[in-house]
C-alpha cells in the first residue's frame, strides 16, 4: 500500500473462510498480511489456507495475526514509538498497536501500569517518555492518562480510549470525550482502535525517520 | 431546615418578584436566605423587598445572594473544606460552593490554578490538600483533576463537573462521565452544581465537627 | 494504600489467571486483597493460587472475594454506615458496598425493602436512618429513594444508581440522572458502583472516627 | 372536535398574524379557541383580529389564551381533576393544564408546594389527593413526586415532566425517564406538555362523568 | 394493595428461588400473585413452592404467571378495556397488559393486525374502538398507531411503545418519542411496559365502574 | 452542475457579503443561483451586488432566494411532484423544496393540512396523491404522515422530518426516527432538509421525464 | 399489495412456526412470499409448512427466503438498479436489497469493493455507475461512499448505512448521520435496511419503466 | 512552555478584563500571548492593557489575537503543514489552526474548496497534498474529506470536525463520528478545535524539523 500502512483485515464480522481468502489475497499482492480481531477459528482457517513457506504469527493478547511470505522483509524505520498503559485492561489495545508498528518496521517500547491514581509511577517514567519520537497512550476509565503524559513531554501524543469501564460512559465514551476535551494538546482515535493509533504513530515515525535520513 | 443545609432558592427561571417573595419568606422562617444564579434584577428586587436591618450580600462571581436578619447568627463548624480549581473557568462554581459553606458556618480554603496539564503545581500543594477535612474539586474540560487530587490524599473528595469546554462533551458531559469513571474513589454532583457540592461537603464537615466535640 | 481504601481488583474483563496473579500480588504487598465482580472461575483460580494460611471469603450476592493473610488485621473505625435498599434488585450493589466497608473496618447496618411506593415503610425507619454517620442509598428504577431518605435526615447521603429496570433509562441512566437532579443534597457514584459508594462512605466514616478519637 | 378535546393552537414557531388567523378560523368553526405558548404579540394580534363580542382571556403564567364567541358555552363535566406541583417552577405547566381542563368543562383543584424533599407536606394532603377522580402531577428535577403521590392513592395519575433543572438531565429528560421507570403505576406525557396532561385528564374525567350520569 | 393494582413481581433479574419466595409471600398476604417476565425455570420454581390448592396459570406469550389460593376471588369491574395491536410483534406486550387487567377484574377485547400501513383495516374497526371505555394501543416501529386510533375516538388512549424494530430507534426509542410527540391527545408508558399500561387502564376502568355504580 | 441539481448556497453561518460573492460567482458560471436559509441582510447584500438585468426572487416563507441572469432559462421536466404537509409548521420546509424543484424545472402541486389526527382529510386526497410521479411528505411531531401516505399510493415517497415540536424528540429527532422505522417503504432526508428532499424528488422526476421522452 | 412492493415478513423476533404461518398466508393471498432475516430454523419450518409445488429459495448471505407458488410470475420492470458496496462487510445488506428487487422484477447490477480509501477504484467504475436508472449505495464505517458516488452521476442515489464498525458510531450511527449530512443530494433508509433501500429503488425503477412504456 | 505549544488563552466564557489580565501575564512570562475565540471587546481590552512596544495582531476570521513584546522572536521550524478545507464554512477553524502554527514557527500552505462532492478538485491537488510533512484537514457536514485525502497521501493526517451543518449530526457530531470511523488511518481532535489540530500538527512538524537538523 502507498502509505506503508499495512491494510489491516478486520476479522470481526467476517467468516473464517472469508478471512482466509482475504489473507491469501493480501499475501499474493504484498507478500504479507495483518489481520485484527481474530478468533481461534480465523487463525486455523488462515493457517490451513496459506501456502508452504508462509509464516503465521498469532498474538493472543492483541488478537492479531501476521502472515508473511518467505523472503518478504519488514521495512526499517529509524524512530521510536513508546506505548503507555494504565493497567492490564489496556493490554489488548496496546498489543494491537504494537503489532501494526512492528509490521511497519517501527521499534516500540512499553511503559505499563502508570495509572493516574498513582502519580509517582508516571513521574518516575518521565525520562523514558521523553525519549520517544511519538507516544501512543491508552486511556481506560476517565481517560486522564494521555493528558497527564502530554503535560510532561515535548512529543506528539496519540490517545486511544479503551472500553474497560462499566456504567455511564464505561463503553469507552467517557474516555473518548475526555481525550477530546483534554487541556493539553493531543490527537485521538476511536475507542479500542489500537490498529489506527499504531498506524498513525507509524506514519509520524516514518516521517521522522525519513527526515533523519534526508529522504524528504 | 433540619439538615442545617440552607434551602437555597434557585433564581434561574423565576421572575425577580418571585425571587424577592421567596427570599422574604425564608427570612421570616429562618432568619436568613441563600439565593443562587441571581441576575442583577433579582438583587435589586430582593434589596427593595427586604425589611430594614436585613443585610444583603451579593457575590458577582458565584452569582449568589445571602440575606440575613439582624441578629441571625451563622452556626460554627469546626472542620475545614478546601476548594480546588484548575483555572479561571471554574471560578463561578467554586464561589457558589464557598457561599453555601459560609452560610453553613464552615471555613474554606482555596487551592487554585492547579490544572492537570501542569502536574508540578498540583504536587506542590499536596500538604495543603492533605490538611483539609473534605475536598471539593471542580473539574472542567476532561475532568481529570479530582482523580489526580484523590490519588494524593486520605480525605473524602467531592467532584463537580464544570461546563467550560466546547465541542463533544464540552457542556460538562465529558467531565461528568470522567468523574463517574474515576479510577480513584470520589463522589460526584451534577454539572455546575457548586451549591450541592458545597452543601454535601458541609454535611460531612459538620459530622466531623460534631465528632470532634463529642456531640454525636 | 495511602487512603485506607482497599485497592479493589475489578475481575470483569480479566482472565481468571490474571485475577489470581493480581490477587497474589496484592496479598504480598498489603496482606489482603479485595476482588469485585468475580465469576466462579475467578474464585477457583484465586483459591488455587494463594498460599496456605490465606483465607478466601467469597460473597455470591455481591460477587466479591476477600483474601487475607494469616495475621493481617482489619483496621477499626468507630463510625457507622447504614446501607438502604428499595428491593431485592438492589441486593448485589448493597453487598458490594458492604464488603468494601467491612475491609475498611467499618460496621454497617442494613435497612431493606423501603421502596418509595410505600412511604410508610420508609417513615417507620426514620430513627434507624438518623442513627447512622453516613448513608449509602441504592436507587433502582426512577432513583427516588435517596431523595426521600435525604429529606428525613441530617446525615450525608451517597446515592448509587442501580441498573434494575428495562426500557427507556432502565440500564441505570434514569436513576443516575434522577440522583444528579435530586432536590435534596446528596452526592452520587456511577451506576452499580457499590464498591465506590462503600469506599467513599468509608472515607467519611474514618474522618468521623478520627475526629471522635482526636487523631486529626 | 369529536373528542371534546379543544384543538389547541400551538403559538410557538408561528407568527402573530398566523396565530390570529388560526384563532379566527377556530372561532368560526367551534365558537371558541385555545392557544398555548402565546407571546404578548400573539395576544395583541388575536385581540385585534377577533370580532366584537368575542371575549379573550389571557393567562400569563400558563401562556395560554382562550377566545370565546358570545353565547358559546363550556360543557359541564361532573368529575374532579386535582393538579399537584412541587414548587413554583411547575406553575406554568400546571396553569396550561388548568386552562385546557377549564375549556373542557372540568373543575380543578390545586395542591402546591409538596416537593418530595419534605414528605410531611405531601402526607398532609393525602385526603385531598384521594378526593380527586384523576390526578395530574407535575414532575421537575428528578421527577419523584408522581411516584410518591401514586403510592398514596387509588386514583389514576398522569405525570408531566418539567424542564426546570440544569446540568445532566435538567431539560426534563431526567424527570421523563424517572416517570417512565416509576415503581408505581402511572402514565406520562411529554416534557412541559401541560396541555396534553390536562386534556388526557379531561378525557378520563368525562368518561367518569358520563358513567355517573348513565350516558354510556 | 390499596390501589387494586396487583403488585406485580418482576421476575427478570431475580433467581427462580427468589421469585418463588416472593410469590409465596404475596399469596400469603393477598391470596394471589402476579409475576411478569418469567422464565421456564421461574414457573417450575413457583409451582414446586406453592401450597396445595394454589392454582398457577402461566401465559407463554406474555411471559406472565398468576397464582391464586383456593377461594381467592377476582374483583368485578364493570367497564371494558380494548387492547389494539398492529401486528404479531406486539403480541407479548398485549398479553402482559391483558393478564394484569384480568387480575384486576376487567374484561378485555382485542383488535389485532391494524397496522397504519393499511388504513382500511383500522377504519373498519372504528365502531369496535369506540365501544371501549379505555384503549391500550401497542406501538411498534414508528409508533403511529395510537395517534391514528386516538383520532378516531372519544376514549382515553394509553400508548405502549414496543421494541420490535432494528437500526436507529428500533429498540423502542422511535416509538416512545413518537408517542410523546403525538398530535392527538394520549398518555404513554415505558417501552414494552404492558404491565403498566394494563394497570393504568385498569385504574381508569375501575373509576368508570365505580361511577356507574355510584360508589364514588 | 452535472446532475441538474442547482448547487444551493447555504447562507446560514455565512456573512451577507460572503453570500453575495458566492451568488455572483454562481451567476457567472451557471446563469442562476439558489440560496437557502437567507436573512434579510443576505437578500439586501445580494440585490446590491448583482449586475443589472439579474432578477432576484426572494421567498420569505421558505427563506430562499433565486437569482437569474437575463436569458437564463429553466429546464423543462415532464413529471409532477406533489408536496404534502400536515400543518402550517411544515410550510417553510415545503417552500424550500418547492423552490429547488422550480429551479430544476419541475412542476409541483401542494396538498396541505392533512395531519394524521384527521384521517378523513388524508383519505379525501387519495386521488390527488396517486396522480403524482413522486411525493415529498413533510413530517412534524411524531412523523406519521409519510407512513400513512405511502400506504395509500404506488408512488415513491420521500419523507422530510420537521423540527416543529418541543420536549423529548421535538427538535425533529422523533420524526426522523419515526421515518426510519416506517412500516411502509419510503426514503428519508435530514431534519428540515427541504432542499435535499426537493432536489432528490427532482432527480427522480427528471429520470421519469427522460424515460417518457425516450432520452435514456 | 397495491404498491407492487412485496410485503416482506421480518423473521427476526418471531418463532419459526409463526414465520411459517405468515409465509403460508402470504402465499395464499399473493402467490409468493418474501421473508427477511431468517434463521436456519425458519427456513426448515417454512419448507415443512408450504404446499407441494411451492418453490423455496434461500439466500444465506442476505438471510432472505422467497417462496413462490407454481405459476406465480414475477412482474417485469424495464429499468436497472445498480447496487454499490465498499467491501465484504456490506454484502448481506446488498443481498437483501437484491432479493427484494428481484421479486419486484427489477434487474440489478453489482459494483463491489469500491471503498473511498481507494478513489481510483470508484473512478474506474464511473461509466458503470452512470448507466443505472437508480443507485443503491451501502455505507459502512464513516458512510462516505454514497456522497462520493452521487458526486459522479446524474442518477438518484439511495444510501443504506451499514453497522459494520466498532467503537463510537460503529453500530451504523456514524454512517447514518454522515448520509443525512451528505453534501451531495441523496436520500436515506435505516441502518442495515437493505429491504427498504431495494424496495424504494424498485418503486423508482417501476416509475421509470412505466414512463418508458407510456403506462402513466 | 515546555512543549513549544503556545498556551492558548481561551477567551470564550471569560470577561474582557480577565482576558486582558491573562494576556498581560503571558506576555510577562513568555514574551508573547495567543488568545482564541476573542470578541471585539476582548481585542479592545487587550490593546488597552498591554505595554507600549507590544504588537497586537487580530485575525477576524479565526477570532484569534497574538500579542508579542518587542524583540520576542518566533522559533523557526523546518517542516511544512498544509491545511485543507472543503468550503467557506471551514474557514474559521482553518484560520485558528494557521495562527497557532504561525506562533510555533511553522509555515503553512492552504488547499481550499476541495469538497468531496467534486472529486476532480481534490485529485487535482494530489501533488500539493503530497508535498506537505503533515496535513490538517477540516471536515464539515459528513466529514468525508479527511478520509479521501488520507487515501491519496503518505503523510500523517489530522482531521478536525466542523460544526457547519444542521439537523441530525449538524453540530459536528456526524463529522466527528465519521472521522473516528474512517477507513483510512488518521487521528482526530474535537469539533471546531482548530487550535488543537494546529498545535498537534506543529508538534509533529517540529519533530520532523529536529530530525532534519539532527537535533534529536
Ligand atoms: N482493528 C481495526 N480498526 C480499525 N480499522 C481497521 C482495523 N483492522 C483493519 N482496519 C482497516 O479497515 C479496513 C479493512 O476493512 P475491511 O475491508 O472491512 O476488512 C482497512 O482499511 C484497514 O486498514
Ligand atoms: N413488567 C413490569 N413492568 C413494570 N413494572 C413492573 C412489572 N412487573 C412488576 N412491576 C412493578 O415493579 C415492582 C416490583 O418490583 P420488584 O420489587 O423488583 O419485584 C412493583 O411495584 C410492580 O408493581
Ligand atoms: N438548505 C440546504 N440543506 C442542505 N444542503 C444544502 C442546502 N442549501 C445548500 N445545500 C448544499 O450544500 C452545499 C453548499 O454548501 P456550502 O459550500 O457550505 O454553501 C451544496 O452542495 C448544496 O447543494
Ligand atoms: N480554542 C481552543 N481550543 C482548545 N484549547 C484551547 C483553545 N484556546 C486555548 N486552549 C487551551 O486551553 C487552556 C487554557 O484554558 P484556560 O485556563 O481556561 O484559559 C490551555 O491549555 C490552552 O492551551
Ligand atoms: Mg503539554
Ligand atoms: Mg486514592
Ligand atoms: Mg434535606
Ligand atoms: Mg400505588
Ligand atoms: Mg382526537
Ligand atoms: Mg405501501
Ligand atoms: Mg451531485
Ligand atoms: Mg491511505
Amino acid at each position: 500500500t502507498r502509505r506503508g500502512v499495512p491494510e489491516g483485515i478486520l476479522a470481526a464480522g467476517k467468516s473464517p473462510s472469508a478471512v482466509a481468502t482475504l489473507t491469501q489475497a493480501a499475501l499474493e499482492t504484498t507478500g504479507h498480511a495483518l489481520v485484527t480481531r481474530v478468533s481461534e477459528a480465523d487463525v486455523t482457517a488462515v493457517t490451513d489456507e496459506v501456502a508452504d513457506g508462509v509464516t503465521v504469527a498469532h498474538d493472543e493478547r492483541g488478537r492479531t495475526l501476521v502472515a508473511r511470505c518467505r523472503g518478504d522483509e519488514r521495512p526499517t524505520v529509524d524512530a521510536e514509538v513508546t506505548i503507555v498503559t494504565g493497567g492490564t485492561a489496556d493490554a489488548a489495545v496496546a498489543a494491537e498497536a504494537e503489532t501494526v508498528l512492528s509490521v511497519m518496521g517501527v521499534d516500540t517500547t512499553r511503559v505499563d501500569d502508570v495509572g493516574v491514581a498513582h502519580l509517582g509511577r508516571v513521574l518516575d517514567e518521565t525520562e523514558e517518555l521523553r525519549a520517544a519520537d511519538v507516544l501512543v497512550v491508552a486511556a481506560g476509565r476517565e481517560g486522564a492518562l494521555p493528558t497527564v503524559v502530554a503535560g510532561l513531554v515535548d512529543t506528539p501524543v496519540i490517545g486511544v480510549p479503551v472500553s474497560s469501564g462499566y456504567g455511564h460512559g464505561g463503553d469507552g465514551d467517557a474516555a473518548l470525550a475526555g481525550l477530546l476535551q483534554s487541556c493539553t494538546v493531543l490527537s485521538v482515535v476511536n475507542i479500542d482502535a489500537g490498529f489506527v493509533a499504531g498506524a498513525q504513530a507509524g506514519l509520524v515515525a516514518r516521517a521522522v525517520s525519513d527526515a533523519r535520513h534526508g529522504s524528504t
